[in-house]
């Protein structure tokens, strides 16, 4: 017996399984009691964020093995890591162990955006092994199925893919329905086009047949499936900025309008929606980019691609991103898409995965820090104390990463006496500032006297000054 | 004939050797020239500067090869890499590898912070391969020599040390002046005291002696030996907070109050300050803690250490750092004090130093272009036009880390045939976005007419809704 099996069969008979439709209805469902519990949140009040939509649940009827989690700006801040082959490289067994690794250190959801060959085996194997939401990039297999030429994708045989994968198990979906043909010229000046592989594809349909986006014109089919499996609408932005040149320019914020609009549409019918964003964002513009999604797509959940703040680091955009990302998070981004080491340069191996998901809990967490959460810093104050009274091995095991930091530490002083010792080697023992500021609490409380004084002599000599 | 040589030796006979004193009799020295130069800024406006005390241009003297650079609100944002041993690793052929190190990937000065035996030789080798700006916190040697023993140490001992390495060529030292007896009081509530080395040896000797901070008292002497050497002073903060919950309190701003007074003494005898600052800082609170301190430091170059944005990432705190390094400096700091992956576990070896300083660069750097610096998004641009036009090489060549990022790149393809390939094994051939956009450039131009048909279409559908 799976965690919700029995929850989603005794809501078997409802007309729209989404956890929407049921928080609307007044329901406060066994996923929101769960998603309150790790949220130290109020069962009733996820239910109303739900309702209005500004925390989506992605939680598939058919991912019973999922233990539900919220995305939304009154949640803790979550990470994504996206997984998946490509034609070039990987296997089932790696990315399961990619999985594995990336919620290890801390993944709150996964996408698998394999292409290439085995894309159904693959899909499958990950949502039995994920304890945590998946989402996919329908679009992906689609093309697969047209054998790469994106001007013989159809409607029928997209929303097919869509059913498809929904009947798996996906919890969330990336639908580039916000790139219109009648913004696409709003690329041309760009530095550096379309980046989104979805955008592009979609772009290219439809200036190959004259014709309007069908995920626009037929949304109403998506969300059809959306409320039999209740999954999750990840509206892409294909025409996301992909160099710091192009951010925040016209064709961006156009297709964040359509997403607007799109949203209004799916909680009108009880479908849970959240936006995605960019990618690559001058510093000084990210707190503007996320203010105005939250404006334009009515709160609906922002999930964004980093973003990174410079184009000049390919090897280190874990760490591009990660700043960018900390800054999203601290504006009100709820969920931060990792980007690995790896990006611009090839598919992430298994420590680029652990690499991506390590920044990124640290910017998710030290947004949570800036957004003062309730008990966000209880870690940070936990882990500081053990550091204080050089409890080494405390620090380790409170740490992101406990066996690195261990490794790091045990370099230079590898024998178990020094787990007790009041110093590292950084400083040696005589310069332990921490050693030397535990002498001085005793010290100290002596000279309370003597403090009054110099700061009455110190007083004086400014006045004379 | 070393770089400046001749320009040292033809201002022999001014009373005061600094830029300051230069800068404030209307000279512009050579040093300003070549500032200008590489800040792309005019020399008068350097000159300006310096007179002001809003940019320091730390030169000693005593460096002669030193290739001159400027640290200012005004200038580039700078970044600052912390080499040396310590008394229990390393040694002086390894210290000159990480300076060579730190300065090919970018640092602009670099601090020898070494402790236990050798200090002389060290420091001596490092100064003398530097065309950077070296730094040092003369406190260290004089503990040495006191044997470890705060208590012990003398204002005739330290002032002689700090002389001793202003002839050596020190460009800029950390002084603990700051540390003043009738503050110490406010680190007693504290989770972590005081992380500052100097600041509690300083902390110490004041507790001992039931004195107050002979660096305070006799600052003068201080300010004499500066005059004749130029030396540039950076006030330590000493009584910095070491973890989140001790960050932006009372003991840290009441030692802050204390450096804004201590800038205008030495500002008095034309002596060159810059201030020194946190550490361990939650993100919504950095950019006031640079705000206050313009304030309070009239402008004085801020030279940060970080801050940390969270305290639960030992072995990544290099990220962690960067973070709070790259708002920092988005903000107005004017130097970046690098933290390496090592950080709270031992003394950072050479890969550590890389990787610091390549966090680091990428912060400062992102920092430059959201403060809109003239011509800081160049080398962006240039990278994602090579990006877009699959230049894999120059793509390489441009970034932070051009072997690293072409070995990532050539671990999935190898072969020189995939530095010309449309692909990279992150999408393989079907999918790459940047190879489709293209596509897309050509299609796009010959559909003016319908893109303005199709959106007067949406805009009707939308009025009818």
């Amino acid at each position: 017996m799976k965690l919700r099996t029995e929850w989603i069969d005794k809501r078997k008979n409802e007309s729209n399984q989404s956890q929407m439709h049921l928080a609307r209805k007044g329901v406060v469902t066994e996923e929101m009691r769960f998603v309150a519990k790790r949220e130290g949140l109020d069962p009733e009040y996820i239910r109303s964020e739900v309702a209005r939509g500004r925390m989506v649940i992605p939680a598939n009827i058919c991912h019973p093995n999922l233990e539900p989690m919220a995305i939304g700006i009154n949640a803790l801040c979550k990470i994504n890591a996206n997984i998946g082959n490509s034609a070039l490289s990987s296997s089932i067994e790696k990315e399961v162990q990619k999985l594995n690794l990336a919620v290890k250190f801390g993944a709150d959801t996964v996408m698998d955006l394999s292409t290439g060959t085995h894309l159904d085996e693959t899909r499958t194997a990950i949502i039995e092994h994920s304890p945590v939401p998946v989402g996919t990039v329908p679009i992906y297999q689609a093309l697969e199925a047209v054998h790469g030429k994106p001007e013989n994708l159809t409607p029928d045989l997209m929303f097919e893919v869509i059913e498809h994968q929904a009947r798996q198990g996906v919890d969330y979906m990336t639908i580039h329905a916000g790139v219109l043909i009648e913004n696409l010229h709003l690329v041309a000046h760009r530095l550096t086009g379309i980046v989104s592989r979805g955008g592009a594809i979609m772009a290219q349909w439809c200036l190959h047949h004259r014709k309007q986006n069908f995920l626009y014109t037929e949304y109403h089919r998506l969300l059809e499936i959306c409320k039999k499996y209740d999954v999750t609408i990840s509206l892409g932005d294909g025409i996301r900025p992909g160099c710091l040149a192009d951010a925040s320019d016209a064709a961006q914020f156009a297709e964040l309008d359509v997403l607007g609009e799109l949203t209004l549409r799916a909680w009108d019918e009880n479908v849970q929606v959240m936006i995605e964003g960019p990618g690559h964002v001058p510093l000084d513009q990210i707190p503007m980019n996320v203010e105005k999604q939250i404006k334009v797509c009515h709160e609906a959940p922002f999930y964004v691609l980093g973003p990174l703040v410079t184009d000049i680091a390919p090897g280190y955009d874990h760490i591009t991103s990660a700043i960018g990302a900390a800054v999203a998070g601290q504006h009100g981004a709820a969920m931060l898409c990792y980007v690995t080491p790896r990006e611009h340069l090839g598919l992430p191996d298994l420590d680029d995965v652990k690499q991506g998901v390590i920044a990124y809990k640290i910017a998710a967490h030290a947004a949570d820090v800036a957004r003062h959460r309730a008990g966000a810093r209880d870690r940070d104050d936990a882990i500081s104390k053990a550091r204080f009274v050089f409890d080494w091995k405390k620090q380790f095991e409170l740490s992101v990463d406990p066996e690195h930091a261990k490794a790091l530490h045990d370099e230079t002083l590898p024998d178990d006496y020094f787990k007790e010792a009041e110093f590292c080697s950084m400083c040696g023992p005589n310069f332990c500032s921490m050693h030397l500021s535990q002498e001085l609490t005793n010290l100290g409380q002596e000279n309370q006297e003597m403090r009054i004084q110099k700061k009455k002599e110190r007083q004086e000599r400014l006045l004379k000054a």
